[in-house]
């Protein structure tokens, strides 16, 4: 039998899409896919260690965005300057909902591949080093849909 | 020959990409797909009668914003307080086009499932009964993954 | 051995993930596959001239949102009434990343399918002739479902 695959093409920055992609990625390996995760544009923020770095004005204002990393992702609605993620946080919290952290982690344990975009870092002047140490590989998008094709599952999300 | 499937999973609450959504779904069940349909988040407000009920800050303010049901919803982009929602209306009825209550109807005559995201209905304080009878089944994203596996159509929205 | 086929349903008009649509399309055309990419609502700004044509009040504040054709695409952050849009164009050329017009080419050099979507042309008040040459065909939603299905790699972008 074959081995099934699943990809997920990580591309939005907010919490909430982050928070599904890092649930469907781990119902995917947990199901015994071969799960790859390709973070891309404001996805990487995800995958950030959350240092500020790039040198120019549009670099910098990224990285203010993203200042303290994946803890501190804003919703995509009602983030009202950082109260929304805070309301969301705690309504996970009180439901028992695991935070993004903690989801992620449970990704790298199960497995996932996590794959950062070369032209991304390139274009927002993050360095590979600014990213989690469990980022598997850097490579273009080109190898990334390649690699996805043909896979059971694949979002763009 | 195999029976083909579609799998949809449905995120966003926009207006627009709820009608792209119910859109891509009725062609797939024309074309003899087994359709499914699974809201999650924001999605939610597309299969849920529009009341309000949970007792939390968050809750009632996720309530309040999906106040009418299906009807009510507002567009992506151009919404102006609502009056981007009455212009979209006005405009696709104008061109013939069905509002979103007569698509999600199609949707379920042609024997499309429609599935609620467990861990949204939770986080959200939405119960069973505030969702549309029509509702197959409450599932985690687990159960949906592995049954979207291999569909031949297959999208996050 | 089959052919490999690749479809993309192109629904947003932010500059980042019509970027996204391009590259991800170019990827596959490159690798060999037969690719097509169904433009529909706001994605159709990446396929426009341009020019003004709606005589509604709604049709004519989307030509607004749309003078100038792929060139002039906001991002979907930071856009700033067009102060991010330049900023994203100066970092990409800086870093000798194509602008969309180039990527546009590329793939319809690759021989990627331009579709456009009929309702989407109706509702929003665009002629055929205000689309650029390139486009193949404008077919319904239902059409490009039935042809993506079982591609290899699909998205929703």
């Amino acid at each position: 039998m074959e081995e099934k695959r699943a990809a997920f093409l990580v591309f939005s920055g907010d919490m909430d899409k982050i928070f599904a992609a890092f649930t469907v990625a781990i119902a995917a390996a947990a199901a015994g896919m071969d799960t790859t995760m390709f973070f891309t544009f404001w996805g990487l923020k995800a995958i950030q260690k959350g240092n500020l770095t790039g040198k120019g004005l549009m670099a910098k204002m990224l990285g203010l965005m993203n200042r303290g990393g994946i803890g501190r992702i804003g919703p995509s609605r009602f983030n009202f300057g950082g109260l929304g993620r805070w309301m969301f946080k705690k309504m996970m919290a009180d439901k028992g909902v695991a935070p993004l952290e903690e989801l992620r982690q449970t990704a790298i344990d199960l497995g996932v591949h996590l794959l950062a975009c070369t032209t991304s870092l390139d274009v927002m002047e993050i360095r590979r080093e600014d990213l989690i140490d469990e980022v598997e590989q850097v490579v273009g998008a080109a190898t990334f849909v390649k690699q996805a094709a043909g896979s059971s599952v694949q979002f763009f999300i």
